[in-house]
């Protein structure tokens, strides 16, 4: 086994993010989930966009969005993912590359365009998110680059991933990689509702594939099929070697074989929770790729975590290193 | 003469911004005059952007940013700008008229892109802009639609579209319109470099066509050639029936006449100097359109002002109406 060349490979849906702002009665019209992801088509997104106010945007997807953020804090990051030959893939692009991310990946030519997620941001700082998959519908097998896989000490998958259509055999073939050549494969479950349309799917990779797990409390109740919090916990336990679970406000859990660490979250002012899960498994990994104890690695997730929430957009604005070494 | 539909129609170059953050040894690196508008062609556009960091996208221009927060205050307004047939175009387009604004331009089919501004902001919230004209030097004479101009009350003039070949006709044209059919024209001088590169044009705008002058400190005397405030203002107030100069922090300056009104600052925490002068603008016609006095009409420009600093983007985030009622 040589020396892995990056710390991290997340592989995920490459999207332009639209941020603008909404109250629950728009929510409602528009017959949306609030804190929900919902796919829609290009006439929804049509629809969506025309009634919605005055947007910002900027690069996002989850494993992306996990990327730039472990990236900040100072591990080698790569990035799969699928964007268009468009003006939001060329933005796509410059942003993770200028974020530090290696980006190997081909744009789509002639296909879908870049794919966009429009996420209405409410007064209390929750997101709902409509994403447009684009381009991303094109990430396949064939996509997944192996020499990119093999060099990564981690790859991490967004479970987001599970949706477009050729994405799941991408997964697993990135996992055989990484087991192949000695690395360890990550997975975040991203959605409640993700897991619920491809529970068996999901149930199946993170027993058979899936070192380290990320979810937050509704995802990991949902993968279980349960309401008790601690039969999930227990499940998680006995299937992955390692599961951090976000709890909102009220921290994390880290479960690693008979050990567990309750780890606190930051104080904060909300303004924006889109990209919350990707930041502490960006704060999570970067930590864990330093060889830190479970309790720094939750600690440096949730101080990442707390940036990402205290701003609207899921890419950090503050320097990331400083901030966990201020040490709180 | 009859009732005007619009309160104000602006006509600017039609911008989509693209905020990152730099710190000086980064504009000094690329050659950058720190606060200025610099020009560039595409490769200097795609040498910038690859150098600069992540970056986020909103809607800009000068006049439309007047346009959006003048829409915001209650006013009836439109604008006419040139955005390519492209997704920056499509994003310039939702988002003005999600700000409730008229914009009836059609967009550049088959020719060069939506135009872009690539703004470094400094830790001291200074703005440094390049600006990639792209679609924007298709606007021309052709594009002011005559009755968009006899419609309004007011036509507002960006000066930044000297720039382009073609809109100094349409500028023009534009005045003789907006004359003939009994209503006002006012003009932004937009930057002192943007007067120096046009002085002569801009002179003889203000003295035979310009009812309603806004201008910086810098623009002033760049204008009159002077280092003598004192002297721009009484060259000014001689030219122009109403004038109203901002000085940053030391508020502004409104000449009407024998009139003179001085107007504070209104205190805010600087995070982004970009679309400033643009917002003292909105404000100042949104309370003129109402008939309001001089000193109010100065109040509401800072207002909108100090609101626009405080943040990145130059247009609105706060409800500038709640903001004016405050009455501070």
């Amino acid at each position: 086994m040589t020396e892995p060349a990056l710390d991290l490979l997340c592989i995920g849906n490459a999207i332009v993010d639209v941020f603008a702002r909404a109250d629950d009665a728009f929510l409602a019209a528009q017959g949306m989930t609030k804190g929900s992801m919902a796919l829609i088509d290009t006439a929804a997104a049509e629809r969506i966009y025309a009634a919605m106010g005055p947007g910002t945007e900027t690069s996002g997807g989850s494993a992306a969005n996990t990327a730039a953020a472990t990236a900040a804090l100072g591990a080698r990051v790569g990035y799969l993912g699928k964007v268009a030959d468009d003006q939001l893939g060329q933005v796509f692009a410059h942003d993770i590359r200028a974020a530090g991310v290696r980006f190997p990946s081909q744009p789509l030519k002639g296909g879908a365009p870049t794919a966009r997620s429009l996420i209405l941001v409410s007064p209390d700082g929750q997101r709902t998110m409509n994403t447009f998959l684009g381009a991303c519908v094109a990430f396949g097998p064939e996509d997944v680059a192996e020499a990119e896989v093999a060099s990564a000490a981690v790859t991490y998958l967004e479970g987001y991933l599970f949706d477009p259509p050729a994405a799941q055999q991408a997964f697993r073939k990135a996992a055989k990689i990484a087991h192949g050549a000695g690395r360890k494969v990550s997975l975040t479950l991203s959605d409640p509702f993700c897991v619920g349309r491809h529970r068996a799917a999901f149930r199946a990779l993170v027993k058979e594939e899936v070192d380290i797990l990320f979810a937050n409390e509704a995802e990991l109740l949902s993968l279980y099929e349960t309401e008790d919090f601690a039969a999930a916990l227990s499940a998680v336990r006995a299937e992955v070697g390692l599961a951090a679970v976000t709890r909102s406000e009220k921290g994390s859990v880290v479960v690693a074989g008979a050990e567990t660490v309750e780890v606190r979250a930051q104080p904060t002012t909300v303004v924006d929770t889109t990209g919350a899960g990707d930041a502490y498994a960006a704060g999570f990994l970067a930590a864990h790729a330093k060889g830190l104890p479970l309790a720094e690695c939750g600690r440096w997730g949730s101080v990442a975590a707390a940036e990402i929430i205290s701003h609207v957009g899921a890419r950090p604005l503050a320097d990331l290193k400083a901030l966990v070494a201020a040490g709180r």
